[in-house]
């Protein structure tokens, strides 16, 4: 079977066979970063851009790592010294770079809709790197490759999603993924941070956090983004951590299984209290060790075929 | 034949027989970028140092990219991060990269003149990337080597360039190199912004956009840099833009199959009309491919054999 | 004989036969630098991380130059790109890197003691690139190696160290290895830089800077870091330069042959006078070529047996 894109844009474009591909595949790639050399020839002779409208040393490095380590040539581009500040528009940029052969762009943008532009302009591949507070496809097959990982299936899983939905690219190509792979999934969150209409997506809205992480087998912790916020949306953080921190008064809550995720960086003590971070169904750092696999198969998958 | 230069400084420095020698390599470096495997061995274990004080995303991705599809080791440095910050002399800093042995050094620099004091300064190659409103080397090989792919030879043709002829490299390097190669050369633009004994170097100057077009071979328009000009040279964008933009309108008066070729990043709109970008004689993203094939063609013959 | 550690943090930690044995393989990847193809599959698939909080090119460059001429993949984070800006500790960064699965953390950083914390926490690799005016040991040993080179020995040498003895992670990390290693160290600068109770680590303070040049079999200067001081500790530059800076005058008083380095970047004029860069036993520039091999050798015995 093979992916039946030349693309990964929104993880809705992509069905659950071809999600069980790319989870299966990126098990076979994390042994790579197991072994002694940790490297394969597989991307020999492909060049990967790695194009970064907003700064992020951990998503940036995690494609980086996961190019070379399929021996790629990886050009990282950052917007600061990019020619986007002499008001070159995005789809010049695009075609620019396409004429250099590129295989692959990897692309972060704060504006949702960049990549899917991108990706239908060129014929490289684009893997959206994150746009805005629109998709990070990567981002939830890396954390359904997690539970997977964990709880060996992801059907018939119930996964509590905790923070702000709204302004969440994590939450929103998470509860895709994960309702289309037959997962129950339940939001909370201030009523600020949660859309209106969230239940018609087929989730469910749960106002306090206790109930929320009842009986669930996985709760993700979305991350505060203080500087992505035009306005604040509850008093302090001081009140958020109190309503919607996770600690362990809160897991008492929970089963004492419950998987606890995290997409990082983690503001500690604001969505997680710090003693939470070592527990052993903690597997937030377990997240990122499969980010480079995901992205390895991925890479793969789009490229290397 | 080889390459009588450990270095490529100026346009001038270099024969025509060795302009053709440098075109026909970068003919069978372009072939390198269609491969499914875009890599040789050709420089493996040689190091080159990107060493770039004036930002350019376009023109250091060339130069990354060129050097790792020929194998070699690529470090970029970037003036921000530089220690050059810490008032150490350009001779101090090229005498320091000398001690680790790299074998090219790429260098863009805002001072006319400081790729030269490098060259004759250290034992390993220099490429000029652009040095002020001196020179630009590369970009009048890769234009050279896009007009000949397109009409197989650049003597007896004319060739017109048009916009801020006083303050661009790209210019002053496309001219030495044009005459040079025998092809006729007229410029056009505010007389503001051509320089006062310009018909010295044997080119014309021709005051109106619209005689400098007719039966002119290719137009070579130049990019405003905004961020260059110290003072007002033009009353504004606008009205440059109306006299001295190509348009529809302007290309009536040139041949139907005129190249239309930029140096890239494009101001839409203020050079060249949006609507001139996708006729079928621009050769503005060829000329990105081609710049590719150029610099791999010079590492090689600098520093390949 | 291997190295007992994992890491390198404290040239305190590092025996004489330790140093004696990176020395003498530093010898053997010095030669690699001079060869045609200066490239070894040494690391291949190794992953080596340069984590720089600090900006400094030079030492960066020369990591990941010796990283890439062993084969190793090096990726470079600095800390503006880094999340770190988004308020993550250390440790939280030094863990997500660390579940990338690199061998190697090549770590710069203004706090003292921040390479031990993340060699304390982390199972990979690492070397303190310097942390604060703390310590910078590939600093000491690529500065042994020069002596060594020219010296044959350290044992019986005399080595003046002149400047900012306070504030210099150079001087501090030079003292341990060469008292370490059985040279004599004398230490002169304005008192107001020089700790109170140097002689207890076993130097000389010479108040004058002829007195402590006098019989020396080398001299290092030091630098003066405008950059990092807080407060004044000297009236002007030019009271400084005039008299602890080194130029014919005080070389007078000195050996002939003796020695003259510098961790550069040199402040031509203040620590040193420009006609005295171009001697025959300054050794300035052998010092950064000495920095690559050193660090070959260090990559290759922490990460590559």
């Amino acid at each position: 079977m093979e992916l039946a894109h030349k693309d990964l844009i929104s993880i809705r474009d992509v069905s659950p066979d071809e999600i069980s591909l790319i989870l299966d595949t990126a098990g076979s790639m994390k042994e790579i970063s197991d072994r002694e050399i940790k490297k394969v020839p597989t991307l020999r002779g492909k060049t990967v851009i790695n194009l970064f409208f907003e700064p992020s040393t951990r998503t940036r490095t995690s494609f980086e790592i996961a190019g070379k380590r399929l021996s790629a040539d990886v050009v990282n581009i950052s917007a600061g010294s990019s020619s986007v500040v002499k008001g070159e528009t995005l789809e010049d940029t695009g075609q620019n770079l396409q004429a250099m052969n590129p295989d692959l762009i990897v692309i972060r943008h704060s504006s949702p809709g960049a990549p899917k532009i991108l990706s239908e302009l060129l014929p490289s591949s684009v893997i959206n790197a994150g746009d805005g507070a629109h998709e990070h496809p990567t981002q939830a097959l890396l954390d359904a490759f997690t539970i997977r990982e964990r709880k060996k299936t992801l059907s018939g899983l119930t996964i509590a999603i905790i923070g702000d939905i709204t302004h969440s690219r994590v939450a929103r190509s998470n509860i895709h993924l994960l309702l289309n792979m037959g997962a129950r999934v339940r939001v909370s969150g201030p009523r600020t941070m949660v859309p209106q209409f969230i239940e018609e997506l087929g989730v469910t809205f749960v106002p306090d956090i206790r109930d929320a992480v009842r009986d669930a087998d996985v709760i993700m912790m979305l991350r505060i983004q203080m500087e992505r916020q035009n306005q604040a949306l509850f008093p302090s953080v001081r009140e958020y951590s109190r309503f919607f921190g996770l600690n362990r008064s809160i897991l008492e809550h929970a089963r004492d299984d419950v998987l606890i995720m995290h997409p990082g960086p983690v503001n500690r003590g604001i969505e997680i209290s710090p003693e939470i971070l070592d527990l052993p169904y903690t597997v937030i750092l377990d997240q990122v060790t499969n980010g480079v696999a995901v992205r390895m198969a991925l890479m793969y998958l789009l490229i290397g075929k």
